[in-house]
């Protein structure tokens, strides 16, 4: 039931990039849950990894290989997070590294792994095993709607976008896909997500881009308010484009920028869309903040607030409990009478009380829509923060009361 | 479906105090929704209000009215809780206060008015003040399990205790009742709750009384981490009992204020026992934090993760959302190899991964209790915090959803 989501029509190929997507029994369900990614030499990393304590063992691996080389392998299997698994799970994640190394023959640090799934059981070696030999056969130019597949848990519906923009008279590509439906909310980068370019650029400039990116995107959605322990967000640059070296100075540098921020938030709202139990796709847009950690804090707290879910997916416009989140956000010497608030452009709080204009059906025409946004005005200054949340509906609490039966 | 909870039997009068509930139609179900209380002269008052930002009209009257005057009446309504009604609310407010100060001959700064219910609506004045007359002629010293109901909206069932003390040779009775259901998370006083003694105390001593006792009950439950605009929690000594003056350094201080403790603690937990939804009594200790700050931080991150909470609704000993929920918890360096959790004495977390003794059979045993507790040790200092949660399950979300229809 994502909100206004169609599935990926098609996909971009990225040269220099080639996928495999297998069912290796993982997932209870049959369905794909091990994919494989090669990537050419002379490919350039960037990369964000999820800011929760508890980090699973792949992204401890990660981490290490990403400071000794550059990757020419990604290793993604689904059904299975291995978080929570202690010294077994670093060690399976570090001998999964060294199955696909001798499968690609390529060396181990050249190999980053992704898991996500269900947290805290042992990672079942012997299918994953026999996943990367099969994947590692499998290995197709053309693979990439499989591999957006490939790694869904609790997704309905593949995410999956590609742009491009032209830099040097070159045409760049930018492909990418991503999972996450629930656990879902930033802390660095919430989810899973690999984005691949042709761009020729420089290590420095491409982990900036990707940081600027998912600030804007990933970072600005949630579901749940839950931050997952395995949330992963990768961007590939395989410099087969032929354009001049992109760092900060080069003049086209913006538009790369550009191009790159519009595919994150098209697959950050992607996930929001497909957020387990979602029907609406809420933006949340906190204006005259004092400075943008205020901004997202008001906007986190409306977004978080089970009342406010819980109206929402009722179609209900009690905006009492939209003011009554915004009331206790934290700031400092709120000025009540500062406060303005929108659904759509139909204003519902005037100076911190209801508006004289108001009138319920007016709150209930935009309530109705699948899509609407809460517009809130604060008067302290002129940071503002937009954020994309869903509703809170008997479909979320049934898939996450059900998630491992 | 109150988790074992009972409605309360029989309560004890308190001296002083003569309560009326009546039905004037502002709830829509046609129950009882004004409640009045008179006062005695000569009794001492201490009280603790909401700190959102955006506090009721009422509150900001019996804010004010406390400190011109000591209380000789408590209006409380149901149905309509006059907040986000500004200037309109607050005359609304003070203007039924003064149709108590007529009704009782006494003055208008000595009422105190309540409201709790939808936020955002206009008092309807005409049905308030038809109640506060007919209530007036019906106060009675016997009156306390109506006033116990009259208070209620969304409970299922009404909360009251009695407790009683000796102190210097004379019985000390202590009688209070709260209501609360949603909307529950700490921050002062998240409910509202009236408590009455007729001991004879100062004011000092009873406000630090009042302020203690909240902050280890009231101030330790939370249900959907949603902040009302219009709690309070009002303690009255009548001074009927003959006993000598209490303050802080009476002798038997100690046990007044542990009897009052014990009575908050009783009510704060009947809340969340009839929290919205609620298949579940949770009880969470944090132990081994830094400070008390930390050992609440953690315990409100674990009760308000919607993915701890489904688990819990689906008795699914599903201990990595739990292990997530302390990693995102926003501690400093946490040592990931020092945490160890517990489902009640069921040891599921050790050295921070899965306990090799642990089996699902034994998880699952703890998780169909209706009442259980999540024990977790951070091996970081040596301050503890216990708070009282919930689990969240469709029915939280159907009478949230359905709340105004």
């Amino acid at each position: 039931m994502a909100v206004g989501l169609l599935p990926p029509q098609s996909l971009i190929p990225v040269a220099g990039v080639k996928l495999a997507s297998v069912a290796a029994g993982i997932k209870k369900n049959g369905k794909h849950d091990v994919v494989l990614i090669s990537l050419d030499a002379g490919s350039q990393c960037a990369a964000t990894f999820t800011q929760n304590a508890f980090c699973a063992a792949p992204v401890v691996i990660a981490k290490q290989h990403l400071q000794t080389a550059m990757p020419r392998a990604l290793l993604i299997n689904a059904g299975n997070a291995n978080a929570g698994t202690g010294k077994h799970g670093l060690a399976s994640a570090q001998h999964s590294c060294e199955l696909v190394a001798a499968a690609l023959a390529i060396k181990t640090e050249e190999v980053l792994p992704f898991s996500t799934g269900v947290i805290g059981e042992k990672m079942p070696m012997d299918k994953l095993g026999a996943g990367i030999v099969q994947a590692a056969g499998e290995l197709d130019k053309a693979g990439w709607m499989q591999a957006a597949q490939g790694i869904m848990t609790t997704d309905t519906i593949a995410k999956a976008v590609s742009v491009q923009c032209e830099i040097d008279g070159k045409t760049i590509t930018l492909t990418g896909f991503a999972k996450g439906s629930g656990m879902i909310c930033p802390n660095m980068a919430t989810m899973l997500g690999y984005i691949f370019t042709d761009a020729v650029t420089d290590a420095i400039f491409l982990q900036s881009c990707l940081s600027e990116a998912v600030d804007e995107s990933f970072n600005a959605i949630t579901v749940d308010g839950d931050t997952s322990t395995h949330d992963a967000g990768i961007l590939i640059a395989t410099a087969k484009a032929g354009n001049q070296i992109l760092t900060a100075t080069h003049a086209l540098a913006a538009e790369f920028n550009a191009a790159l921020k519009k595919l994150c938030i098209q697959l950050a709202q992607a996930i929001v869309r497909d957020g387990e139990g979602a029907t609406k796709f809420i933006t949340i847009n906190v204006n005259s903040a004092e400075n943008i950690a205020e901004a997202r804090q008001v906007a986190y707290t409306i977004a978080h607030s089970p009342l406010v879910k819980t109206a929402l997916f009722a179609s209900d416009p009690n905006w009492g409990r939209i003011l009554a989140a915004v009331g206790r956000a934290g700031m400092q010497n709120l000025v009540i009478e500062g406060v303005d608030i929108y659904l759509d452009d139909v204003c519902i709080v005037k100076h911190g009380e209801r508006a004289e204009t108001y009138t319920e059906a007016q709150g209930q025409a935009v309530m109705h829509q699948a899509e609407l946004s809460i517009n809130v005005h604060l008067q302290r200054g002129s940071a503002s923060a937009t954020i994309w949340t869903t509703d809170l509906s008997h479909e979320y609490v049934r898939i996450n009361a059900e998630y491992r039966s």
